[in-house]
């Protein structure tokens, strides 16, 4: 079975949108990158770091679900990373409400010895010299090394973004993120700019408007499903990026072709992540609800013109 | 062939974009309409007004393109409908500079004989009531009527636009649109809200987003072909109509995978409008590069994921 490394936070959220709000529950993004790439059959290890406040219950789900915790340290004297925010009505954008980094201040991230041949490293939505720290102690180059990052890093750690983003094969950002690394307005301009800086693959997420996957010349557009209500968006991003790096991991194939499909598996994944709060959702999904989902994408965008 | 009738503004257009400026240029919506529609190997026939300051030589390249004119109506006394804009920095938004209406004060449509039982009608964005007016002049109940407007009507003919939207088949709007017109925030419940409204099918429109199809449960989503540079967005909307209208009414067929097609037709013919100001790009296209620009919208949404 093909090895997925993921790096990233395992935290409490509380989340507050126009449907309700929680306490804390579990997030982050180690988290919810895990849970999707547990749906593609893959066994992904992480590597985080929470407190000694941090459920056990918790830590059994992650491994009822076939996911390795073996590189996730307790520091019993801390308390775990907690974000808060609050959605606006349209859900597109949000106000945090708090951010308490923790145990995740100081965060030395320790890769197990039996992870660090992985064929897929997928770092998660970290400070860069933390996502820097994992790709040199891979013993082996992985087949494929995908990036998850943020604008907030751009703003606060954009040298570091850069050394990070010479070393990967694949970048997901955000439209906004992809304009603002690259100076450039249109989102084909932009990609062309930031497969220089290092990525084969660009990956442009549009939350409700799809996602984009640029390869060379080439472009592949996978759309959302539109849903009639969207009761939470948090982890979506990271739920699209670990249906993304589990299919790839799962199949061991990294062909352009292939990832096109990647990203086609994080767009269904990611349609169920927004249906409850938190990780609910994806804590409870079965591999026939997958397969459904998947024949939805295929009726949504599938045409049949014969050209001649 | 099967005939197309096209409802809809002739008229001049100032456009001012990153790009540059134009003097007045050709422009109205039954123009981009008829010249997408006529790539598709249909002669389509227009309604409408212009003034004694129309050109001979505007009235001889549409009839060059295939495209009916006889009911064009010239009013040697008036002045024909101006519009000037000028376009923001993304493309996306646009101040209007200038509206005058002039001929199209006082448009009273008449349907040439030879069109009162065309296949497929179009409404290009007009006052409702001359919307309506076409509509009760057909002798036969077109096989599809196509309804193009915008929130203008919504805001000020809202009652007389409700009476249209209840006698078509398929209406064409963008999202915000979309909102307005149900109250509703999500799509997918404001496209069921409409069909209740009248029409069988719903097309919402989202720009560089692409499009959606709702029809009955079901949903398609036609994307937007990403492009390096959007030159002049004018026309776009209706382009895309006059793509979706020309491929039905070529085909003759009436169902949902027909629309899907011709869906994907519109989007394709809406991308090179925006290559140029004005009507230019769709003046000079011909058949390989459709074939061709169709064959980039198979590439960029097809995938094969085997579902076992």
């Amino acid at each position: 079975m093909n090895k997925l490394l993921v790096v990233g936070t395992v935290a409490f959220d509380a989340i507050e949108t126009p449907f309700g709000k929680t306490d804390k529950i579990l997030g982050g993004a180690a988290t919810y990158i895990s849970l999707a790439a547990s749906q593609l059959g893959v066994k992904p290890a992480i590597v985080s770091v929470v407190g000694g406040d941090f459920p056990k219950e918790y830590l059994e789900m992650l491994e009822n679900h076939t996911i390795d915790i073996s590189g996730i340290e307790i520091i019993k004297s801390g308390k775990t990373f907690f974000w808060s925010g609050k959605y606006h009505n349209d859900m597109n954008t949000r106000d945090t409400l708090a951010t308490e980094l923790n145990v995740l201040a100081d965060f030395n991230p320790k890769v197990p010895e039996s992870y660090k041949n992985a064929d897929v490293l997928m770092l998660g939505n970290l400070h860069p010299l933390v996502q820097l720290s994992v790709i040199e102690q891979m013993t082996e180059k992985p087949n494929l090394t995908v990036l998850d990052t943020m604008n907030f890093w751009m703003d606060n750690a954009l040298e570091e973004l850069k050394q990070v983003i010479a070393k990967v094969d694949v970048i997901t950002i955000n439209d906004e993120e992809a304009r603002q690394l690259s100076g450039e307005y249109s989102l084909v301009t932009a990609a062309k700019k930031i497969m220089k800086m290092g990525p084969e693959y660009v990956v442009i997420k549009k939350g409700e408007h799809g996602a984009l996957l640029f390869y060379d010349d080439q472009v592949f557009y996978a759309p959302a499903l539109p849903l009639e209500e969207v009761f939470d968006p948090t982890g979506a991003g990271d739920t699209f990026a670990g249906g993304f790096a589990g299919y790839v991991a799962s199949t061991g194939d990294y062909s352009y072709n292939s990832l096109k499909n990647a990203v086609i598996y994080g767009s269904s994944l990611a349609s169920f992540c927004v249906e409850k709060f938190g990780t609910e959702r994806m804590q409870q999904l079965n591999k026939a609800q997958v397969l459904q989902r998947l024949e939805q994408f295929k009726t949504l965008t599938q045409f049949d013109i014969q050209l001649s």
